[in-house]
């Protein structure tokens, strides 16, 4: 676990996403909240940010840290049957927050899959990014491709 | 958390998949083992390991389990400069165990990520999918779009 | 941690409950779902059952158990201005399961504490019960107060 | 989980308590330290600085943060026949410490009715409470029944 | 982590110990119960139970199992200025139980260092051993130096 | 758990050792990494820092802290047939760090037990010892023994 204690404490952000494929019967029950095991989206808000605190614990050379906010958020994307999550987490430490976010995602898509897997076994979990980063030593950072209008606004209101 | 108190106790596999694309500098160096933080596909193995037995904490409605194997195996894909890695995950319990082999899978793809997010900010997760599942009322499940020749190999012969 | 070695397996159910008095205004914005922090109903849902599998963890001579159902339920109690929280909890195993009911109870509780503590600081938990208990050496048992009706619908349609 | 990165870091402190209401039998027994599994009164101590540390385990939208101590007190109600608990915890951090303080005092009388069980079944936790919150914007509070006499001495003398 | 899915569940027993060398004052100090941050042995006893929990969280190829008994003992050893440490762990599984009692052995030491400390920074674990195994493929085992005879009382009567 | 709340923030080091005797086959086997179940001196790092973050939840009293840095290193001692584990941990935190170091070789020792004890039920724990502390009140401590070679280049060069 690399050697962290000589950075300075600063506040921190990070924002990753990452999008389930459902098809079209899980995603229907997903949108309609009508899957015998639950509310898929309200699990998956749970499930994301108890993720997020996780990552020390999945992720070997993960610092612990003391999150001081987590926000998951979802946006459904019909035309892909999918639903896309964002996870914003930040910190005031001496180390980056990116893997949290990242392990948000994570738990919150595979929280959903859990929920849909006895409509359809063929879910498919892709383009788990991270999207902006800011604070530290290399400042901040966005993605190359740009950010999603709803990770813009994630980032600026928090909600 | 789904009642499952009346299925058979019976001997359940189940095996996903997921990649990691790591860009150019990247690939090269989780391959040559030479990233600063340390091997990256041996500490996959590892969290791999632990992310499948953490499933049930990371999953709201995962029941607990006693995983009787869970093997993480990894695969080059030097054309896409990615990492696919493989999860296969058996019970002998009431209930399957397709969630432990995607956190499995899920827990090697995010260390793998942290370790090469020095060299590379711009990684990606895709193409997290269950590939075949056996055991328990709904029988033996391959994905419609068949099994990689890995994947075969590893369900035939355990490594 | 007493040995249960030579117990027979048994499948065995636990349901316990607990109530949380919220005052008028954190009441309402519980019903109301209209907390700033989130719904605590639906968290409390989440909470609760992530709570009994922690069983072990909290409790030290709590055995290790492979829990098979864990059911979440509330009733509002416009009168006293509370919520109640039942947890019904299913294992087939060598020893009983009122533990698990237990800490769900109070970790949906605690959860709804937490969601609605910046509008009313002065809340209460009261009224935690094992109401019913039934498998193993011991039989069933029911709380000599006898049941609640939701309690008694709980335990016959598991819903 | 409620973004506190910009809440100063301060001193905070909060007190809680709960009690376990354990019949003529087992309160004898709790008192006498006789019971078959095992102390009650000294498990419920450890259980209680353990359960603090797990609050944002337990508990979703609970910061995780390092406590700077925590102590569990207990205090007999022979005319009640019953046991209180007390927890005070303590952090120097962005945001309270009520839950803890609450998980701790939860954790304790979920043990001690662990160790009391075999004896009645019939248990009741009650009463549980904040009592005291100090530091952050909000000041110092104090519950309007007041403080008994053991709360307010454990806040003295920490002891 | 190896595939026990083919062998038969049957009980197995594991017993382990090892030492912690505390010096004069400290030895004093935890035989008196006087330690400042509280009684050593006691702690020990809990740690060690949990600890035995833990294993397959602290031990990367260690299968999840229901421990069914785990007993924590302990033995003054004067002339040594040590406590010795037994753990006995039980199960009816698929695999053996000997690393479960080693976690026992060690958390329960490392509390005693963690109470010891304040007085006396040059502590010593030492001989820490597996004394005897039963169940399972290779049957029973007992060290070639034989049982001491607390061990030996210890798996006859389990206390 | 004590009260620490009052202690100035500083940067604190730890540095334990311990050994684990393996006998002439396990030791080749671990060297040579030939052993079946995997290679132990890789898995013990990995264990190792997984571990020093595991010590709040193994022992009772210890903080929770957020380490810095974790670094473990082993040295083959081939006249002893064993390996020796190094744990070196950081932080800056109002509490020491030794728990963390002395968590982190326990748990590096016993994974190679776990993967060594195929070849040789006999493994013996031995030697284990904190070797260096700094910062804090009581400033900096090191063994009365002195610090072998490896220990002084592991404090200097944090490798």
């Amino acid at each position: 676990m690399a050697d962290v204690g000589a950075k300075p404490v600063t506040a921190r952000r990070a924002l990753a996403c990452g999008r389930i494929i459902l098809g079209e019967a899980a995603f229907d029950q997903v949108v309609n909240r009508s899957l015998a095991k639950g509310d898929a989206l309200t699990l998956a808000q749970v499930a994301g940010i108890q993720g997020a605190k996780l990552a020390p614990t999945l992720i070997p050379l993960c610092h612990p840290i003391n999150l001081t906010r987590v926000v998951i958020r979802q946006q459904l994307l019909p035309s892909q049957q999918a639903v896309e999550i964002y996870c914003l987490a930040e910190i005031s430490e001496r180390t980056g927050v990116e893997m949290e976010a990242l392990a948000g995602v994570n738990a919150a898509l595979l929280t959903i899959w859990d929920l849909a897997k006895p409509v359809n076994a063929a879910l498919e979990i892709t383009g788990v990014r991270l999207l902006y980063k800011s604070g530290g030593k290399s400042g901040t950072w966005t993605h190359p491709e740009g950010l999603p209008e709803r990770a813009s606004e994630l980032l600026e209101t928090g909600q």
